[in-house]
């Protein structure tokens, strides 16, 4: 396969690396803001050398971003070119396009490393698909949050000086907030569930609660009944389209999620036939992300190359059925009406089981005069 | 495909429902020792109906042991069939045989639902070996076992209380010799191992004990070092050849391994790009192992049919470089010189770093005189 890479940065020098080791992988162009020794002779300024130049059959964006992530891989899919990326703003944003123009084009397209780092968790998704039906999908799908609470939990950090240290280690971003606020998660639970569940879910539509205002008595909550509070993404197939949320958890201590170590990832499906199968490992970092991308490239030279799941129908998103406990800690208890209240203690609150959408409704109204209020689902 | 099943027990007739349901797979014969409503017009009891009707291209092999499956899966390749099986004991015992045999007759061999029941582990490992170096792999690969040492962790069940819990439940065999001496485990981690490691490790190279003396105060003392005790298998890629043992382990309440639930299986490859990944589900059951049998009769269908690993040089399994502490509990302390010893207490102790191969020949010393010795490695 004769490729070229749009970005050289952390996954792009990566995939580069991998793939000089092997021969099915000749990675002739690369797209660079500058240029350096490793990619001598390769560099170009300029996407159309890449684009226009009918010697490469394969284009692997690694750019990051939605534009011009998405003019890019549109352009070389029109021109006949596979696609990979490791971008998952741009799959979650231009999914239905992305699909259509592989399956208009017979090109493939491919994003494994987009959703889990180095796990091989989307591939595994839509082949266990095969013969079977997936009910459920979800977990731990971001490791900068996971290591932040699993800091505060082990070492009494508080929120600020867990974060600081998950940006000391190249965990977090400058400006965290995709991460702590699960805008990420919420990305990668929608690109799963489009691919589990035969449609298209927006991301706009999944309500999603994160732990920028997670204390540490919100942990020793969890503590006191046997969990450990984790940020947690979760879809469920319904009778009518799929339930879907991104919010803090309290999961038992005696669960897999609860023990999933630092920044680590597990994202569990549930199918009638295999029933719950587990993936975990690194859900980012360099080697582990670019090794995802060199997967699909070998799938797409050994022939496997279709996309994960052609159907792109909207999914409706309603959180109405599932019903759990949940978690709130608020300065604004009177936001909270009494019937739904199971027990409270000074400003902390469990709720009998109401639904996903009725938790979120209520945390958005005492958000108005509590910003900093917190929520999490008790998951049994 | 027009395939045959050879074996209706638990795994055929899994095998046989999910089948009916997709257009890909026609089963069309079924070898069995009686027939029923359902093989009605498909039964036969003669396996040359099968193994020499041209019209049929691939053959399940869910008969279990070692003999005649073996000479019903040479002759099925012989005669230019695909083959796939979940009978970890005939993989075992003639895996150099059966993986020169699909070479030389260019015929697909998949023994996926072989190791880890639901779990697509195999299938991973393999795919995972692509442009990576696999250094070790390993975990929890018998429920039975696992089960047994939950129940008796979380409930204060002896021994032979769970063992028979586990098999009203149907989790373990009548004779449950197999699963709880680890032989099971044995061939399990030697098939991950040949295919892991490109060779063949032979099940009678690998130094195996089972958890059939395991006491509470076993447990007990794992969980006053905030560890959980599990049977546990591992490899690593050495030098020269590889390691590899079945053992209790006392795993750190921390890790993943310690909070895999009930019969279910956790197994995790560390490859240097990939890094840790792990794999959990079922590891056995009518549904679940069926599902991975079906899944390699699809990718057989859809041209990935080649097995996992092509080489079959012998594996040298060299368990001396490997050092651990180990914990003992023997009525022969004599038995372990006091030069290897790290603390004692009553009848347990711990002994410094030691090799697994001086592990297993002290147990080996001790149980000349004390049959009821435990002995587990102490991982951190």
């Amino acid at each position: 396969m004769k490729a070229a890479l749009l970005g050289h940065g952390t996954i792009g020098v990566g995939v580069d690396r991998i793939a000089a080791a092997l021969p099915e992988i000749d990675i002739v162009r690369v797209l660079a803001l500058e240029t350096d020794d490793e990619i001598l002779g390769r560099h170009t300024y300029d996407a159309d050398d890449i684009l226009n130049d009918p010697e490469i059959d394969t284009v692997i964006e690694v750019m990051g971003g939605i534009h011009p992530a998405w003019e890019f891989l549109s352009r070389a899919m029109e021109a006949g070119k596979n696609v990979v990326t490791a971008n998952k703003a741009v799959v979650a944003a231009y999914y239905r396009e992305l699909v259509a123009l592989s399956l208009e084009k017979k090109v493939a397209f491919r994003c494994t490393a987009a959703v889990g780092g180095g796990i091989p968790w989307l591939v595994n998704l839509s082949r266990e698909k095969q013969g079977d039906c997936i009910t459920k999908i979800g977990g731990i799908m971001n490791g900068t949050t996971n290591y932040i609470l699993s800091k505060m939990d082990h070492e009494g950090a508080d929120f600020s000086e867990a974060l600081k240290e998950a940006q000391r280690l190249g965990y977090a971003e400058k400006d965290p907030s995709a991460d702590i606020d699960g805008d990420d998660v919420r990305r990668k639970l929608a690109i799963s569930a489009s691919i589990a569940f035969d449609g298209f879910a927006d991301e706009n539509d999944v309500p999603t609660a994160g732990i920028r205002s997670c204390l540490s008595e919100d942990l020793s909550f969890a503590h006191e009944r046997h969990s450990v509070l984790k940020l947690a993404a979760f879809a469920s197939r319904k009778e009518l389209g799929i339930s879907a949320f991104v919010s803090p958890v309290l999961v038992p201590e005696s669960s897999l999620l609860s023990s999933v170590p630092g920044n680590l990832n597990l994202v569990t499906l549930t199918a009638e036939h295999a029933g719950e199968l587990s993936f975990a490992g690194q859900g980012a970092g360099r080697f582990p992300t670019a090794k995802n991308v060199i997967l699909d490239l070998l799938d797409i030279e050994a022939g496997n190359g279709a996309f994960y799941a052609p159907e792109t129908q909207p999914l409706a998103i309603k959180n109405d059925s599932e019903l759990l406990p949940w978690y709130f800690r608020t300065e604004s208890p009177e936001g909270i009406p009494e019937d739904v209240v199971e027990a409270r203690e000074g400003r902390r609150l469990i709720t009998k089981p109401i639904s996903v959408f009725q938790a979120f409704s209520l945390l958005e109204n005492i958000q108005k005069s509590d910003s900093a209020a917190f929520m999490a689902g008790i998951l049994s």
